[in-house]
């Protein structure tokens, strides 16, 4: 995602994934909000940028003389595109925050880029230095295996296309893989919406690092078989108690590394922690169209083409997320370091609380 | 499943639904091993009595002079159709005792139809018995929710579609619904094939049974909210410890199941129990075609439409099933009434072992 000009921020429309790189620009907070509720982007870090970028959009657009009216209906209306990451009201409620402490609006729109613009650099650091912290783990396991491949087991999508750079769980294994430590990714396709078999795998293809994707379903027996040496996720909203809201199928992925004492790390950039959630019971879980269930999209004869999968007559119910208890979480992986799934663990690392740079 | 006439088997062709129903006729032992291996009829039990009728078919056909070796070739040719589901090798088994005791083409014909038809017979019998065991199951849960629907929650297809009435884990579903207490179905759709939302619930559309299609991902979550009060699944081979072989991910639902304390029952009808395989390690593990994840079919236009779900450059791997170990199952509902999943509560319900009356 880059400002292509002052008033136009590019972003790739990732549902054509990974059939197609499709670039959109977004013009108006309105496609921004649309970009982020269509799932156009997605994943935590890159829905907190591109809200920011949508309410520098808003600055830009406002009328001159009712711009804090204008502005608060972009907040609002950014906020109210995704309820479970965190990052899109963390991101909102910093542009809120300085925003509305200044009047002129040639002074918001210079400020609304420039936190923007911070939102993704930080973006960057943060995601490099998980991949460092995630590096010293990787490595050792690697003192376990010697000579063959390190299995890493993935849900979802929390790649570059999650971020800006690097990603999340990625970021370990591309850095492992620059330094020679052989891993091989087990990719989770992640139904309903297969960020993982779609967007998961084009990353890893274009790195050039050896993956395989399987059915969400598969996890298990993969663990069961000892082919499996580490989970690596990321997370949309992790509570102070170190529960961990992320992608739907993560708890079940969490269960089956317990029950073959296989490591489970989340990478967790700070502004992914909640400081006001408790524990996971305060983590909300998007409902999404049933549609996303029952029909699904790919190509054929080089076209996009949706197709029905399920009988007219049944229902459907599409939860986006689900809560994996800090109790099965072996560490989080942060900016700061590698910490334990637990509020002490946490405020090891963030004794001062949220990080919250202007 | 039925004999069209005297030299022809018609089936149902599972591929086709839920979008239509479209039947096939089988007219020697080689289309009905491809029937099987090409998944047109699944399910254990059904895969059972399709191989006994691909033998019958085999003898209908064997040269008069050379009968022995040509079903000899059939044997072995259905026998490598698929490996897990363990009534394949139970049915062929049958017919090869029974069949290699006769020398006349005649008598072969005549008996090889009698023990499918048998085959068939008994499959409803038992399918209805472990409806009967069952439903008092959902009865005693049934006290504790008075006047609101129980939840269950189903992976694959253990349905009418997997047998040839009633199915096994649907069957206690039927009974009670049959009896006026209010069941509703969460199906898995059950990736990669998609038993679940194309077949499961075509099956309960067509009883007119509440159910709602979910993705593999989403079931861990329902359990958590509370929304699951029974899980019940089917097997393709149980072993004589209690654990279970069942299509790919039914054991991320075991463990979801027993980390909320929610009761998980498998049907197993006696035909689906290795005598010889002392744990699940030795329950062999199906591996189909990668391009089963990588590409999906459904309807578009009124036609089916296969379509390309991931990038060209990623492998794919797909095992069709794993194991669910006797700790996770709550107890295993069989003809005979319901046991506990360990060697001793299979052998208190059997203690002549196998059942396999000719």
């Amino acid at each position: 995602m880059h400002p292509e000009d002052d008033h136009v921020v590019q972003i790739v429309d990732q549902r054509h994934l990974p059939h197609r790189l499709v670039t959109a620009n977004l013009e108006s907070y309105h496609q921004a909000a649309t970009a982020i509720r269509e799932m156009w982007v997605r994943g935590a870090p890159l829905i907190g940028a591109t809200a920011a970028y949508g309410c520098y959009l808003a600055a830009l657009q406002a009328p001159k003389n009712d711009v804090t009216p204008y502005l608060n209906n972009a907040f609002a209306t950014l906020l109210d595109t995704r309820p479970t990451a965190v990052n899109l009201s963390w991101a909102i409620d910093r542009m809120r925050k300085a925003l509305l402490e200044i009047t002129s609006k040639e002074d918001m729109i210079i400020l609304s880029k420039a936190i923007a613009q911070d939102i993704v650099e930080e973006d960057v650091r943060i995601c490099r230095d998980i991949g460092i912290h995630g590096l010293a783990l990787i490595e050792s396991i690697r003192l376990k295996k010697e000579g063959v491949p390190i299995n890493i087991l993935t849900h979802c999508n929390a790649g570059r296309m999650a971020t800006v750079e690097w990603g999340t769980a990625t970021s370990p294994i591309y850095r492992a893989h620059q330094q020679g430590i052989p891993v091989h990714i087990w990719v989770d396709e992640t139904r309903p919406r297969n960020q993982g078999a779609r967007i998961t795998a084009w990353e890893l293809a274009q790195a050039k690092i050896p993956h395989t994707i399987i059915v969400d379903n598969a996890g298990g027996l993969l663990m069961q078989q000892g082919k499996v040496d580490l989970c690596l996720v990321g997370t949309d909203r992790t509570a102070l108690n170190g529960d961990v809201g992320n992608k739907i199928g993560t708890y079940l992925k969490a269960l089956a590394a317990r029950d073959n004492s296989i490591p489970f790390y989340v990478a967790v950039p700070s502004h992914s922690f909640d400081w006001n959630a408790v524990s996971g019971s305060n983590i909300p879980i998007e409902e999404r169209s049933p549609e996303e269930v029952t029909f699904i999209s790919g190509l054929r004869d080089e076209q996009m083409c949706e197709v029905r999968l399920a009988p007219p007559g049944s229902a459907a119910l599409n939860y986006g997320f689900d809560i994996t208890p800090a109790r099965l979480v072996t560490g989080l992986i942060t900016e700061r370091g590698i910490c334990k799934a637990s509020e002490k663990g946490i405020r090891s690392l963030f004794p001062d609380g949220p990080v919250c740079p202007i």
